[in-house]
């Protein structure tokens, strides 16, 4: 079983005091103060920094979209996978606009892109582990095999991350039908009533709003005997990229690197780590909240909040790659502000509540 | 009476139309869309960009806290008016990460620093209208002439900034004491109960809290009279340097400049400004939800939510500047992102909700 590496107390208790001394009341800077103290723990120093944010976005198709339950057609995932490779998506806008590391994994395409012709896909790892999984109302979205196979290439992207001296690693995903599989998980994982988290996901009507619900309803009945373990719950209902989501963030947690996660699809696969190895969540910042409404139960039984709120329901590690700025000023403000008597300036008459 | 500019409808037409178009599924970037939007028509074009933003800080003192409801002595106002000069603060820190132009201006610190020996301050520009404003409890916070002087002092800034070329304007504050002033601004003008909206400020305890509550209520009181408009609950319980900052807002909803709030202290002063020309609010962003409750009550009087929600309680512009990039992205995203067609990615089977 994985062994999540220790976080630095010794760091941590040096950055809250380098914090106490910085000229700001103590506290004043919320959240941000927290992130450093975390990032120096993560770092094993007093000042962390955040110079090379690294982007790995997993793309596979399931084959439970052909039950109407997204607002697209299952073609979109390919050809989102060529929109990431030109640089046209919102995760390639934002990986460039904040100077990071971006590469796209097919891990389960419908269409294999890279034998049509002659094209080169810049940017793209292909670890093809099968043409999308099964469709989860007729049997298991993936074999043993399949799943094995998909964690491996998540694993595999936090290496090349950390080969190219990666100090923040964010995973994305692409797979339309995805968030029927990630809300099937959080449900039966987190025992959610799956009508009350069903989300509209890429953007679908009521009509299909309530066909999605009936289908996680009837898949969970169905592979209720399978559910033993967490790993079994993403094989059965989950998909080839959010198996690649919990290799890539199982190896994160084992190598000791600062992980930001995404909306629900990569909360989903959060989820299915902390069930595994329980302390994953203390290498993990939770990058924003979602519209979809099924990730609020995995902040719940994780217990964490998450950084933005922007009512993004996109994906594609958006709402991560958005938070980078906010950490980096965390980590800035801690090195470079002014302690009271660098600045000599008068400390508080009182304590702080 | 000050007249807002108009906002171009025509821009905002063709950004929304430019939105939907984007490959992504419709109104899934949630709060950038609208600010891409928003900004679209402020700077009358389809693609909107902020590349100058602008960070003004006006500084004061309060006669108000000679009655003990700050952790802080008034000298910290003058201290800090240093350490901004000298880059140890986090609004410093922030505005150079960011790439904004930054002053600091004095429009009533209690001691005029530039009488003190040959030291020059950096960014330091000097609008001083008195030594601090008076102690409301026993009299109004400033006279007419006074509050007339600190307003032209925020206009000017305004007028540096757009010379500068500035395309997105941050004011902030420093001051002593002004939670306290911003504080009975806002539970005059909004009828809220002063012991729900205190907040512990620079970080007092419920001794002081209790005290501060005390004085509110008191000045509101004693005032009582004198409450016939805005301006004169302005002049009567604010300071100086929220004067200055109604002074910005003005002239930036005047002239058509975009503008982001920061926290407490600077929505009392937005919330006057609204009062005075209640389309003002459409050239405001609001950057963050700051710990101080008051800040909730103007949000709700003006019908606006706050971008960034990191427990933020300093002032100083801060959380301001901490939304820009957020809003930088808005635009990359808005004017870099692909189109379907562009992509050749299809589109959405179903209409959105």
């Amino acid at each position: 079983m994985i062994k999540v590496k220790a976080i630095s107390n010794k760091a941590k208790n040096k950055a809250l005091k380098r914090q106490n001394q910085l000229t700001k009341p103590q506290g004043s800077l919320g959240r941000l103060e927290s992130l450093a103290v975390l990032l120096a723990g993560h770092q094993k120093r007093e000042c962390p920094n955040i110079v090379a944010p690294w982007i790995s976005i997993f793309a596979a198709d399931h084959g439970i979209a052909e039950e109407g339950v997204s607002a697209f057609p299952s073609v979109v995932t390919q050809e989102m996978v060529k929109n990431f490779s030109k640089g046209g998506a919102a995760i390639t806008v934002l990986a460039k606009a904040n100077q990071a590391q971006f590469e796209v994994i097919d891990v389960g395409v419908l269409e294999d892109i890279t034998q049509n012709g002659n094209i080169t896909f810049e940017h793209l790892q292909s670890y093809r582990v099968a043409a999308g999984s099964f469709n989860f109302l007729q049997q298991p979205a993936m074999t043993i095999e399949m799943l094995n196979q998909a964690m491996a290439a998540g694993c595999a992207a936090v290496e090349r991350a950390l080969e190219q001296g990666a100090d923040l690693f964010i995973a994305g995903e692409m797979g339309i039908g995805n968030t029927t599989s990630a809300t099937a998980v959080i449900a039966q994982i987190c025992k959610g009533s799956v009508k009350e988290i069903v989300g509209v996901g890429t953007g679908i009507d009521s009509i299909q709003k309530t066909r999605k619900t009936d289908v996680i309803e009837e898949a969970l009945l169905k592979h209720k005997a399978c559910f033993t373990e967490p790993l079994e719950v993403l094989r059965c209902v989950g998909g080839l990229e959010i198996a690649a989501l919990v290799g890539a963030y199982l190896a994160c947690a084992e190598k000791g690197v600062t992980m930001v996660i995404d909306g629900m699809i990569t909360s989903a696969a959060a989820l299915v780590v902390n069930e595994v190895a329980p302390n994953a969540k203390e290498w993990m910042i939770f990058g924003h909240q979602s519209v979809e409404p099924a990730q609020q139960l995995v902040f719940e039984r994780l217990g964490v909040e998450p950084l933005l709120d922007l009512s993004l329901r996109l994906g594609e590690g958006s709402g991560a790659a958005l938070s980078i700025h906010t950490i980096k000023m965390a980590c800035l403000l801690h090195s470079q502000m002014a302690t009271f008597s660098e600045a000599g300036v008068s400390e508080s008459d009182t304590l702080v509540e």
